[in-house]
């Protein structure tokens, strides 16, 4: 029974368990009755462990009951503990612990959590940053990182959480953190949008489509303006002058194909998120800037499209730093996290 | 016929026309026979000076032919002046020149145009530059302002230009400026997701829907994920966490009216802008940051939207000013220009 409703929850995740996010951990007893659970505003994450791996799976925050369902039979009566985080944590936080029967749920602070998932991750877990290059043709471009010996050597540094919104923190040190800034322009924006403009029902879909599409047939390049590119201003004619301007020019007698809409889309916002998270870092004079969040999932053009636009942005000074696990940070922190610092909501 | 053709242009451009963009000169006979043309992505504006009045009209790029009908009976054989800018002037500028018979044709550089105009527009017409005030009740609070005796003063400011996409140009002085960044999240992008999400046909039509939208329908808000504000990140419960977010939460089924998708995709398009913009002010160590371009059209929820953004990324140190004559900064700088300041493009 357990195992059907595990299975259930792989079938609808096919892209986490292909990219095997397991991480097999020496056998700690101890931690084995914790859950780790991070309810966004459009997807709940947990972290759990088992069998000596830590297990990763995710369900649309809508779905909740059923993602439930999948953790009750994990669930010890009276010695489980649940560490909750996310929006949702206080929202839903009655219903989960109702829903659950656990020992306890101790609620952890946001980006609290977000902090001990990135500092465990970066310093505990072999090849989990990387980044994108691909300038060696035959190799994976999602090239795995070794991250300075001693992780004090990195801060500080900016966290980019890239869910339905995006939050731009500032880390100083382990425990010393900060929220400087964010934007509303995220992943909710395109998945919402996507939903009112293409068949998509799912993250996974929109994504596919996005690789089979191309956005010139919809964003206006500044050769379409010009004839040509600009070179007094630095503008190439390939250099993109306005996405969609083109399903305006051509009217409503056009149909767009949803894949080129798709990835104009994709392109739009993962762009405007490097350039509002490079100039968040130079304003705060941080050098290294880490993208995580569900938005990310892993996905080739989302990372080559911040990547790019962090080296744009910086003239090449900056590079952009990605995690495998990047949708787990919070509920890693959350699994992660001693009792006495979880934090009441007030 | 003249008549007839103008009259049909203020038809189709009736915000124009009710807000009393025509500026009075003392009469300047050497003027008569100039015309200032500003050929964009989107948009083609352009300027003359007639019966002691400067004149401004607009039409979609893609009707420039009907433009240049308009034009063509106030061409003079032999002596009228065509001052073109913008990317069409050089895509366009073979076709211009044939249609419209002219007995010359400058073509004048792109930002050189906009500060010509910008300018002009600063110093020479009266309650041109304004601010938005809502703080007294029965107000315009488009409140016009002084700006201070002898232009130099307010050097450097920042102009924001959105058109089709967005340039920030930092301003030192009449002719010193350099585009120091930009983005394609523009007025382009606004009027081609509308284009594919709503049955508006123009610009006017985008901006009357949006005024009757409540985009609460389609944004999740900090207290839609948190059942409340999250005070220790200083979000308050109804600040917007997620432009559209909804519409993916609630798929496919639920309908969502284009009223509601309009004033969404403006308000996100119009705050994302500001934030850019004071980044990019932030970062070049700009106080005074000035926004126009044809996006803006007047309209009192961009307006305010941008302010407000601008206030709020400052922490209420900066201020957004606005121009009257928001959209034809271009074509009056073009109508402007002298000859020799004309550029060719390579």
């Amino acid at each position: 029974m357990e195992n059907a409703h595990i299975e259930n929850a792989r079938a609808a995740h096919v892209d986490v368990q292909n990219r095997s996010l397991a991480i097999y951990l020496p056998s700690e007893k101890t931690r084995v009755n914790r859950i780790g659970i991070d309810i966004g505003g459009s997807l709940a994450k947990c972290v759990y462990f088992k069998d000596q791996a830590l297990r990763f799976a995710s369900v649309e925050t809508e779905k909740l009951d059923s993602f439930l369902d999948i953790l009750k039979p994990l669930v010890c009566d009276g010695c489980t503990k649940l560490f909750a985080t996310g929006g949702g944590a206080f929202k839903y936080n009655e219903h989960v612990v109702n829903e659950l029967k656990v020992a306890s749920c101790s609620r952890i602070d946001e980006i609290e959590a977000l902090i001990i998932g990135a500092t465990f991750l970066m310093t505990q877990v072999p090849q989990e940053v990387f980044v994108w290059d691909n300038s060696v043709p035959e190799r994976d471009p999602m090239v795995p990182i070794e991250l300075p010996v001693g992780v004090a050597d990195s801060y500080p540094y900016m966290l980019v959480n890239i869910g339905s919104g995006v939050g731009f923190i500032r880390v100083d040190g382990p425990d010393k953190f900060e929220r400087i800034g964010g934007t509303a322009l995220g992943g909710g924006t395109l998945w919402g949008l996507l939903s009112l403009l293409t068949p998509a029902k799912n993250f996974d879909e929109m994504l596919q489509m996005a690789n089979e599409g191309n956005h010139h047939n919809l964003d206006m390049l500044v050769g379409d303006i010009y004839g040509s590119g600009y070179p007094r201003m630095g503008l190439s004619a390939t250099t993109t002058a306005s996405f969609f301007a083109k399903a305006f020019k051509q009217g409503g007698e056009t149909q767009f194909a949803p894949s080129d809409i798709s990835r104009s889309l994709l392109i739009a916002i993962s762009y405007n998120i490097a350039q509002l998270a490079y100039l968040h870092a130079h304003y705060h004079n941080i050098e290294r800037i880490y993208f995580a969040g569900s938005y990310i999932r892993g996905h080739s053009q989302t990372i080559e499209t911040i990547s790019n636009g962090i080296k744009y942005w910086s003239k090449g000074e900056k590079t952009a730093f990605f995690f495998r696990h990047e949708g787990y940070l919070g509920a890693v922190g959350a699994f992660l996290s001693h009792p006495s610092k979880s934090v009441s909501h007030s």
